[in-house]
């Protein structure tokens, strides 16, 4: 894996552009900022085209949308290929929610996602697999994981991220594993959210190598919360989402480079 | 009070749908979940039916509404009533602002709350009881608090929590109180918006005793906080509320039961 | 200056009402109560003129808008005037975006902004001055801060605060500099926001002068900022931002005075 790519970011500080949840959108634009890369966020449908056209990456969050945000996303996803801007879609609860699964399934037929991050309940609807998704948890189900993230890749044509306490990151062909990371990151409720802006940001200087890019993306980010663990003496939710904040800052490659888990 | 509801919100894990409050929509979610059930959250009436399908317990917070929301938590509360799933109000503001005090009781002809949980000045609104709110926070005025708890929990069919230093509850003729809390709770502007929402999570452990619910989730949220405070030596409101989280996820019912302060 | 105006703070309590961004608003919620003044936020135009009405002040942020809310921050703004309240604009990201700049610049034409508060890129733009904005960030540029400050000052009729490493604050003909912070403030997004609703509530205090409000707000933020990084061994955002809360609450006037560095 490619870990400097994470000095290539704190070295070009690349605008990633946000549809966001509003959930978990305060902790996404900081964790963007800490990482070094520099975060915007949009809800007017009017400022699309040049609000995609000063970012360097697009991420599009469906973890609370209403009809207007739809179009909004809509029109993002498509301004974002016209303009070639890499293009992460996080699809928030689509395996406990048929009505988010068919909005997420209409707007992919209609632009091109490079990347989708999900847990496993949210990938398994993706590929049309059962999966006992519960709300916005990966929930429980037996079939294997890496079919599923290959079988999503290869029904949306994108590299898919199936996160969870091992990541799994394919492309519909080849398949990387990150061991890394920790209990906690299941006790703060914009992990996943913040891990698949981080994705975009990658993507932002991967020179278009966007396996490379999340598979780089997945490693930091669960490292780095790794270390945050290892520091507490208990599962403490709140002070590791704010030491995780302060860790994505200060991690270095060589901290990455020390702990790293994957195949 | 049953203390273990706690153990068994821990053990299900139920989901809690919320209509959320902008403003503190992200410390709700991390505080549901660091109690141990399942935050999910939702801005689109189409998904209405599924959303409380999925859930165990619905919460609705006026703290930020729009007209179209306004839709949204009807159809909500319609459909909680429906399904039979604990509802749980939160009538931020009412109190200082007339037109937020017509939509909630609009609302409230509209279907049946099982809990409303506010501060003084917004239970005296309710309650038709001249008191002197200010903006979102209890102000003050001379009527006895358990007596405008009791007017407001018979006018509207329902459990009152009426929070402040001292917590009463009622469900119009029996009256518990919680002695237990922390000024720095006052300090934090998501505080009574968290105590809504886990009040939802007890009472959907609760076997339908939503009076029994509802002074357990006080005592446990406001002797948690208690605990947070006594190992500060200063007023920090922000480290309490990160510590908050923490003492949510690690809290026991043993912790609770040493320092229990109710009648 | 007169720092005293932060107890003036705490002794009333004012009720700051705000259009918010939906990015940062629970830190500026939260912000604006650590300091003492009280939070409020409203989402629906019905209920301007209430709102406006219990206010002391009114902070209008283009962070995050829509079309419908455009049309709320104009009946906000306007019913700020009619109601004779310090009315505080902070123009999110018009440096970077030509429609927020357009957006802007017709509100300011319909009504009569006191403050406006931004970083160099954003308040160039608003004085037609030539700078390479960068998103919601600053930028750079090669004209004078205080020149480009001025000139926004003289062509919208107000006070502006052009804030940065030194913070600029211009009536158009005064100049004051306020030469505390850290770098840490750039670091967490929500910064720049908490400041503009923060100079709101020394507005509400300051008897109509909002020269002096807006230079007091601008040196008890930067100090409290300072105060707080000081205490920090390494550039922790997430520590930063957490312990700034603290701090707001618990920084007196003479803590301000003892590093007070302005002109």
């Amino acid at each position: 894996m490619k870990i400097d790519l994470l000095n290539k970011i704190r070295e070009t500080n690349p605008v990633v552009l946000n549809i966001s949840n509003f959930v978990t959108v305060q902790d996404v634009a900081n964790g963007i900022n800490a990482i070094g890369a520099s975060p915007i966020m949009s809800e007017e449908i009017s400022e699309t085209d040049e609000m995609v056209g000063i970012s360097s990456a697009v991420a599009l969050n469906l973890g609370a949308f209403t009809k207007p945000q739809v179009d909004h996303i809509l029109a993002m996803g498509k301004a974002a290929n016209t303009h070639h801007k890499p293009l992460v879609l996080d699809p928030v609860a689509v395996g406990a929610i048929d009505y988010r699964k068919q909005v997420a399934n209409e707007l992919m037929n209609q632009f091109q996602v490079d990347v989708i991050r999900g847990n496993a309940g949210e990938i398994a609807a993706l590929a049309n697999v059962a999966w006992d998704a519960k709300g916005i948890d990966a929930g429980s189900g037996d079939q294997d994981v890496v079919e599923i993230a290959k079988a999503a890749a290869n029904m949306h044509h994108c590299v898919v991220i199936l996160s969870g306490a091992t990541d799994v990151i394919t492309d519909g062909e080849h398949v990387a594993r990150v061991f890394n990371g920790s209990p906690l990151f299941q006790l703060h409720v914009g992990s996943g959210d913040m891990l698949s802006s981080i994705v975009a940001a990658f993507c932002a200087v991967s020179d278009n190598d966007y396996f490379e890019a999340a598979q780089t993306a997945c490693l930091v980010f669960a490292a780095t919360g790794q270390l945050v663990a290892g520091q507490l003496q208990e599962e403490r939710p709140g002070t590791f989402s704010m030491q995780l904040m302060d860790e994505l800052h200060l991690v270095t490659v060589a901290d990455i480079e020390k702990i790293a888990q994957f195949d």
